[in-house]
């Protein structure tokens, strides 16, 4: 899987540590990791509305394949992911956490608390968290004789979202555009977005903001 | 407050000793307790995707100003939740989960875990969820001197979402029907619905459904 | 109830935070609190060897009811804690825990965890314990139906230790000399030790050390 | 690893699933797994409390490396288990904090909860607490470079225990000697016991029990 990290500017410090575990676990499990947020205090400023839209971009034009999020209590990168349709973002604290959503919900994003409960040693539980979350394989249900039921459910939440939304587009632009230039304009984000995008439409979308 | 709890089927059973400890918060913290979901195994079947819909019509037409909701995992309910426009629903597992969600980003609804987790003496934890959750002012930020950029982006935050989104009504009537009728069938759900609802458009929408 | 805050070194710096919440709570409740380990980096230097020892002492002592202690994980100070009779350690990540341990096992001294877990917002997470712990009588059993026999358990395993113990005092003496000269150079220890001390045996073993 | 699980009466129904765990990770990292407790709710019942003189034996004796407890919330087997010399009990409720006790405590027991917090899905928060519980070599300090003063605490404390103690075999004596009958009655333990033990006095001790 292509997996994007993005943090915020309140938890921009903690980018090395989760970065280092992250791409330990993609480098055992095979997956590409991008770093496409903030990697530090000094760096361009993002609010969890940015990540937000970044993590839609990437997710809709299929740039990525999973998006890992979070701030402060995790909450606002939650709800501001979750905002878009074609983003289903779960929750998740510990590793079975990871887990469950992984086989029962299926969805391409997770919001973690970067602050909240993350003291000594919260580099395991990242760890261990990406381990459960990234391994094997998804969408098997849990326990997997619940699968046919667990994923009828996860297609109708997708099929809901997409109908309580705009189209995708049609969103971005009822956005301030001033939200959209400062979340694009990351120079990371901008090298994995262009170089793995999928979508000519939303591509073409994004260009005049960089 | 006016609160409504809402259960789907997998953790139906557990709705009465979730609603005692709402109860009994809400009456030493003055809150009105509706209990408009599932309560048993035998009772109106509800997944989570219609306490999305149901969620979402009690809070837009101001017929209850919160929501706890969940189910197995909780992650199902949160994405469902957050599908709609003027639903700001967080996720929850301990008391200062509920505190911070409350004073930073003052949502209006919480997802919680009924299974996961959901051990021996799990209604104590839910008891201080929700004492915390539901007691003294909310958006106070946390910690206060934080209180006015954490207010500023709840308030992007709920911009975003109505932006993204369709308008509320509009959404609706994208769904299947068959989803909302479902979802507005039961009779605790259409007695807080039809005796609180503020909003005569909503209202009418929902009529030809019962 | 007299209780009492200890913190080793590694955690020392968290101690007036600790100390802050805990203060509170005693004072809603009417407790009385005294901190009688380490309030800073540069303090006198503890470890959760030494925790173990002036926990012992102020509670065989009856110099104070109760003993908040912890380290870095809280492991190190939960097993030195149990080390001595007279003292039933248990350990605590919310605040359900705390009051299933007041309820069920009735000890006299917590562990806590404050560096592992312990991010941004703990201090909410620790007054929440500190209210379960401490508020409202304890040794009532949970589900109260279960008292008798788990106040009867609590009781045995008093006993036990006391069989696999050698006397108090007897094992003071086979320690390292040095560590308890440490443990007890504190000044606010010697205070609230000589001050509540109700055993002179006790009194009268220490003296030599200061 | 010779590592012993052993549950009490109030969890026992749940053995089987904890059993299932501990061998899974045994069979992958090659430890030997030995059920030594209750494994059923009309099996030879044990408190504990008897936990507590079965742990001691087996790990007294070098019959076992490790010893996996636990009860309602944990508590109980904890303070019971940390009752003896040469057991080391930490307590644990997710993969990091096993990881954590074996690197920097290396303790010789651990003690779960296997009620509080024990919900849908908790085989896999076990099966991942038992893969950094036992996966690699323990004892190795965390993070690395404070290994020294971790493992210098670590054999202080153990020193600790033997001074407080009387020495192993005179506490056994010291208990009622109904505790140690029903404690050393299961079969199961009993083969594991005798099979292994390394120490002919406490085999001998033991014998007249059986």
């Amino acid at each position: 899987m292509k997996i994007a990290l993005m943090n915020e500017f309140s938890q921009a410090a903690k980018n090395p540590i989760v970065l280092e575990q992250l791409q330990a676990v993609g480098h055992e499990q095979g997956h590409d990791i991008f770093n496409v947020g903030m990697n530090g205090d000094n760096d361009h400023r993002l609010t969890y509305i940015h990540l937000g839209i970044i993590a839609s971009l990437l997710l809709n034009s299929k740039a990525v394949d999973f998006v890992v999020s979070g701030c402060g209590t995790g909450q606002g990168a939650l709800i501001s992911l979750n905002a878009y349709p074609g983003v289903a973002c779960g929750y998740c604290i510990d590793p079975s956490d990871a887990f469950l959503f992984a086989q029962i919900n299926n969805g391409n994003a997770l919001a973690l608390p970067f602050a909240k409960g993350f003291g000594w040693g919260a580099e395991l539980n990242i760890k261990y968290i990406f381990e459960k979350a990234f391994g094997g394989e998804r969408g098997q249900g849990y326990p997997t004789e619940r699968k046919e039921s667990q994923v009828t459910n996860a297609g109708i939440l997708n099929q809901v979202k997409l109908a309580t939304a705009k189209s995708f587009l049609d969103g971005l632009k009822s956005l301030d555009p001033e939200l959209i230039k400062t979340a694009v304009g990351g120079e990371r984000f901008q090298q994995c977005f262009f170089e793995n995008c999928q979508d000519d439409k939303i591509a073409a979308f994004v260009h005049p903001f960089v």
